[in-house]
C-alpha cells in the first residue's frame, strides 16, 4: 500500500455544507462550544497521525500478525507505540463526557475520527473501537462506582474494552448462549465459558481489558429473556483502579483469518473468573443491543473507509501506469502507450469506488448528527426516540455499504490487473481485510432482516414514513430553488425510484399476506434497493449543495463541486439501475426461492 | 476445506441430454471409437483421483506454499507424489494426439478433465493446465523435429510447459516486451531478459520444463508487429530428449500472492538462456494467440469449478448449522433454532452458487464441443471457422463466468457468517485462490474489449448472428415442442431479454457515430449483459431436455430435472433482471464516465 491522504475536503464539504452539522451542533447540550476551526484542527491534526504513525503500520501488520505467547497476546511491531500515542493525544474520549476525563465533543466527531483512522488502518482501529462499545455499555448501563471505575480508565485509554457474545455453537443467535454466571456471596459473579471471535480479546496495548460478557445466570429462563450482562476485568482491581491479579480470562488461541491480520481476534476461556452484573438480571440482551446501531455504524465505516482507500491507491496506479491504447485512438502518441487512466473501462472502475466513498460518507455522517442526541438524553423515551431513528438508517448504512466497500475492494485490485493479486501492491490485502465487513456485527441477511421485518414492520413504518418524508421535502427544496432546471438530472430519477421503493414494499406486504415467506424472501434484494435509494437521495442532496456553491462562492475550488456533480452523474447513470435488478426479484415468485426441496439441492452431485 | 463430490451427474446431463455430445463426437475423425460408457469410466477415475488425491492437499498446501531454495522451487508436499499419478495414469495425453503418445480423445473431455481437478485442487491443476499450453503452441507451430522432441515428453507428463508472455512493464500490452533473442551461429538464439508472472515457472514435478517465451530479435520493428516465439527448455536436451546442462533460466523470486499459494508464479531471468525459433519469425503474438480462446476456456473453469466447491461446501455447512428462526416461523421446534437451510436468505445465496456453477457448466461444454474440431483441422481456414465461432463465446465464458464466480466463492463465505472469514473453514481460500481469476489471461475488462470490438464489431457481426440464429432456433424448437406452454415461463424472458440484446448493441453503435468512446464505454455493461443472456439461453435449453426428460424417462432420477427446473426458476426470477441494470447503464451518458477531468478524480483529497 503506497498512499493515504486523508479526505479532509470533502468530509468537511458534507458535514459543513449538505449537513449543515454547525447547526446541528448549536442544539446540542454540549459541554464546550465547538467551532469550525476547532473541528478542522481536531481532524487535520487526526488525519497527520493516522497518515504518518498508522497508514505505514498497516502493511507491515498484515504481514505479521498477532502472537500468542505464554497466555499474552502480542500486536504487531509499532502498534504499541502508536497506541501510546493515541492515549497522549487523548483520542479515546474524544466524544464522551468530560466527568470521566473526555473532552465532550459530539459523537458525530468520534465517528470522524474513527473513519479516519479505520481508513488509515482498520486492524489498528479495532481496538480502540471495541473499547468504545465496552464504554458506551457501562455508561449506559453501568451504576455510578462502576462509571468511576472503569469509564475512566478506559476514557483515558489506559485500559481497554471488549464485547464477548459469540459462542462456538451461536453466532447472531444469542439466546442460544451458554456460559453461565453464578452468583457470590459478595454480590460478584463467577464466569464459566468459552467465547469466540472476540476482537481485541487480549493484546498488550493497555494495563487491562474490561470484557463485557453475555452469560446465563442458572435457573434463567430460556433463549434471550434469560441472559444478562457482566463486566470482567482481565485483571482484578481494587475500587482506586490499581491493577491486580489475573482474573483466569485464558486466551484458548487466536483466529487465524483471512485478513486484518493486526487485530487479534481471540477464543476467550471464562475459567471461573469474576465478574460483576452490568444492568438488571435476565436484560443482558437489550441491554448489549442499546448501541447496537452505533456499534453497526462502526462497522459500517469499513466499508466506506475501503472503497476511500482503494480508490486513491487505484487512482495513483492508473495515472503511472501504461497499457495499450483505448478502442478511441492514442491519447498520447509520443509515449509507448496510454496511461490506464485513458481507458474507458478503467475510469468505470475509478469512479465506482470513488461514488461509493462519497454517498457512504454522505449518509454515515447523516446518521452521526442524529447518534449525536444519543449521549445527552435525558430520559428512556428521548433515547428510544433518537435510536429508532438512527435504527432504519443503520442496517442500510451497514448492510449495503460493506457489501458496496467489498466490491470497491474488488475494483482497486482489478486496476491493477495481475498487479492486484500480488501482495506487494497492498491491494489484495485491502480486499481481505475489509472482507469481515459483512459478516461481522451481524451478516448481511441479518441486517436486511433487521431493515424490513424490525425496522419497516414491526416499527409500523414511521421511520420509513419519516426517510419518505424527507425526500419529499428534498424534492420540494429542488423545486424551489433556482437550479431546478439543472437539477432535474437527479431529481426525476431519484422521484422515479422512490415510487418504486414504495410500490415494492406493498407488493411484498400484499404477498405476505398468502404466503409467510414472502418477506424472508425478499428482505436482501429490498435492503439493496433502499441502499441504492438512499445513495440517490445523498448524491441529489450533494449535487444540490454543490449547485448553491458553484454560484455563491464555496469554501473550496469550483473544480470540487463540478467533480462532485460528475460522481453523482456517473452514479444516476451506471450504478442506480441496479436498484432495477432488486425491484425485479423481489417481484418474482416466492416459490423460486422456496420450492426446492432440500434433499435435491445436492441431486447432480451424488 | 472439508467436501468435494464430483457432479458426475449434472456433468453428463448437460454432455448427453442437454448438448447431445455424442452425435457431435460421430462427425469427428477419431483415431479411436468413444462410447458414453467410455467416457463416463474416464470421468468416474477422474473424479476419484480428484477427490481421493487432489482434493485433500488443496488446503494444506494452501498454507504450506512454494519455496525457492538454491534457485530451485519446490512444491508443496504431496504434489510430487500426486503428479506421478497424473503421469502414470496417462492423464496429461488425455486429448492429445496418439503419434506422441496421447489417448487421442476429444478436446472437450479434456475440458471435462479440468473441471474435475480443477474444482479439487485449482493450484495443483495449474502445473498440467501450463503444459497444455505449451503442447498446443508447439503442436500448431512447431516443425517436425521440434513436435518429435517436446511433444512426446510433455504429453507423457515427465516434462512440464510453461507460457512466458508479461514483463515488469507490460502486463496484457504484449507490444512492450523487451526480452532479446540474438541469433546465434548454429540458428538457435540467445534469450535475455525478465518474465514475470510466470505460473509454473519452476517446480519440482518434472525433470524439465520447455518454456514458450515471446522476445523481441534485435532489428525487428516495434510493437507486436516485432516478436517472435521460442522454445527454451530449462535444461539443455539432445535430439534424444536426454536432459543436460542448466540453460541459465534463473528464478528470481516466487510471487506473494493472495491465493493458489499451490501454485509457483514465477519472476524468470533469462540470462543468455539457448532458445529455438518456434514458427516464424516476428508471427511470435499471433502464434501465442492461436490458442489463446482455449487458454480463456481454461480459465473461465475456475470461475465454474469454484462456484461448485463454494455451493458444496456452503450447503453441508447449511444444512448442519442452527441459528434463529425464519420470519415465517419455525420449522423445527424441538431444536434449540432451525437449520440455516430454512432461512430464505440463506438459499438465495445457495441457490445463486448451484446456478451460476450450473450455467457456466453448460456455457463451457457447449464451447469445448466446439474446440473439438481444432486438434483435427487440415488447414488454417478450417481453423479460422472454428477458432471464430469459439472466438465469440470466449470472452463471455472467461469474462462473466469468473466475475460470478468470485461472487458464488463470496456467497459461500456469507453462508459461513464469521467462520467464512476464518482459515480453518477453508471458504476464504476459495474466496482468495479464484479472486486471480478476472485478472490473468486478461482481466475482465480486456475480455470485454474483446467481446464487443473484436469479436463482434470487427467480425462484422458474424458470430454474434450466428448465436443470436440458435436463440431463435431454440425459441422455435419450444414452439414445437409438446413444452411451449411450460416452457414459456423461460421462452418468453429469453425472448424479450434477447430483443434488448440486439437493441443495446444498436444503441451503442449509433452512439459511436457522435462519440469515439461511446464504444469502450459500454464493453463491461455489455459483456455482463451478454453473460446473463446467454446463461438464460442454456438454462432454457436445460429446463427443455429436462421436460423431455422428466416425460419420457431419463437416465437420471426424477429429482434431478425437477430442481434443474427450480433452478432455472431461481435464475430466471432472481439472476437475469440484473441484465436490466447493465443495459440501462449502456444507455446512459458516455459523459458519465468520460467527462471528469484526470486531476479532478482527487480533489477532495488535497
Amino acid at each position: 500500500m503506497k498512499t493515504f491522504k486523508t479526505p479532509l475536503k470533502d468530509m468537511h464539504f458534507v458535514h459543513y455544507e449538505v449537513l449543515d452539522a454547525m447547526s446541528s451542533y448549536d442544539k446540542l447540550p454540549l459541554e464546550e462550544e465547538v467551532s469550525k476551526d476547532l473541528i478542522s484542527a481536531i481532524m487535520e491534526e487526526c488525519g497527520k497521525y493516522a497518515e504518518n504513525v498508522l497508514f505505514p503500520l498497516n502493511q507491515p501488520s498484515d504481514k505479521e500478525g498477532c502472537r500468542l505467547e505464554d497466555g499474552q497476546v502480542y500486536t504487531p511491531k509499532g502498534y504499541k507505540e502508536a497506541y501510546q500515542q493515541w492515549v497522549d493525544g487523548g483520542w479515546q474520549g474524544l466524544s464522551h463526557p468530560a466527568q470521566y476525563g473526555g473532552q465532550g465533543l459530539p459523537l458525530s466527531l468520534g465517528i470522524m475520527k474513527a473513519e479516519i483512522i479505520g481508513t488509515a488502518n482498520w486492524s489498528f482501529g479495532m481496538y480502540p473501537g471495541l473499547s468504545l462499545g465496552a464504554m458506551n455499555t457501562i455508561y449506559t448501563h453501568g451504576d455510578d462506582a462502576q462509571k468511576d471505575l472503569y469509564l475512566s480508565k478506559l476514557t483515558e485509554g489506559t485500559w481497554a474494552g471488549t464485547m464477548c457474545l459469540t459462542e462456538p455453537h451461536c453466532g447472531s443467535d444469542l439466546g442460544q448462549v451458554k456460559t453461565k454466571a453464578e452468583k457470590n456471596d459478595d454480590g460478584s459473579y463467577t464466569l464459566t465459558g468459552t467465547k469466540i471471535f472476540i476482537s481485541s480479546g487480549d493484546h498488550d496495548l493497555t494495563e487491562n481489558i474490561v470484557h463485557i460478557v453475555l452469560a446465563r445466570i442458572p435457573g434463567s429462563p430460556e433463549g434471550t429473556k434469560g441472559i444478562s450482562l457482566f463486566i470482567v476485568p482481565k485483571f482484578n482491581t481494587d475500587e482506586n483502579a490499581t491493577v491486580g491479579e489475573f482474573n483466569n480470562v485464558n486466551v484458548g488461541s487466536i483466529e487465524e483469518k483471512m485478513g486484518i491480520h493486526g487485530s487479534s481476534t481471540c477464543v476467550l476461556n471464562f475459567d471461573g473468573s469474576k465478574g460483576f452484573l452490568l444492568g438488571e438480571v435476565n436484560k443482558g440482551v437489550s441491554a448489549m443491543f442499546t448501541f447496537m446501531n452505533t456499534a453497526r455504524i462502526g462497522t459500517a465505516i469499513q466499508g466506506i473507509g475501503t472503497a476511500e482507500l482503494a480508490f486513491q491507491n487505484s487512482l495513483a496506479y492508473a495515472k503511472e501506469r501504461r497499457s495499450m491504447r483505448p478502442l478511441s485512438g492514442p491519447k498520447e502518441k509520443d509515449q509507448v502507450a496510454d496511461t490506464l487512466m485513458k481507458h474507458p473501462d478503467v475510469r468505470r472502475l475509478l469512479l465506482k469506488q470513488k461514488a461509493i466513498a462519497e454517498a457512504g460518507r454522505a449518509m454515515l455522517y447523516d446518521a452521526s448528527l442524529i447518534a449525536d442526541g444519543l449521549m445527552s438524553v435525558e430520559s428512556q423515551e428521548d433515547f428510544d426516540e433518537i435510536d429508532d431513528k438512527l435504527g432504519f438508517l443503520t442496517p442500510i448504512l451497514k448492510g449495503f455499504f460493506t457489501e458496496l466497500g467489498i466490491e470497491a475492494a474488488n475494483d482497486g485490485m482489478q486496476v491493477f490487473g495481475g498487479h492486484g493479486y500480488i501482495q506487494e501492491w497492498g491491494m489484495e490485502q485491502i480486499a481481505r481485510d475489509v472482507r469481515i465487513s459483512s459478516l461481522y456485527e451481524g451478516t448481511t441477511g441479518i441486517q436486511a432482516l433487521d431493515l424490513l421485518g424490525r425496522k419497516i414492520i414491526l416499527n409500523k413504518f414511521k421511520q420509513y414514513g419519516a426517510f419518505n418524508k424527507r425526500i419529499l421535502e428534498l424534492y420540494k427544496e429542488i423545486m424551489r430553488s433556482p437550479y431546478r432546471w439543472k437539477m432535474m438530472r437527479y431529481a426525476g430519477p431519484l422521484m422515479a425510484y422512490h415510487l418504486r421503493w414504495q410500490k415494492v414494499l406493498v407488493t411484498i406486504l400484499l404477498k405476505a399476506r398468502k404466503d409467510r415467506d414472502a418477506v424472508g424472501a425478499s428482505t436482501y434484494d429490498f435492503l439493496m434497493y433502499s441502499g441504492y435509494m438512499a445513495s440517490a437521495f445523498y448524491f441529489t442532496k450533494m449535487a444540490l449543495a454543490s449547485h448553491y456553491r458553484l454560484d455563491n462562492g464555496g469554501d473550496l475550488e469550483p473544480e470540487f463541486y463540478e467533480a462532485k456533480l460528475e460522481t453523482a452523474d456517473f452514479f444516476f447513470d451506471r450504478m442506480l439501475p441496479r436498484a432495477k435488478g432488486h425491484a425485479s426479484a423481489i417481484n418474482g415468485k416466492v416459490g423460486s426461492l422456496m420450492s426446492m426441496d432440500e434433499d435435491d439441492f445436492d441431486r447432480q452431485h451424488a
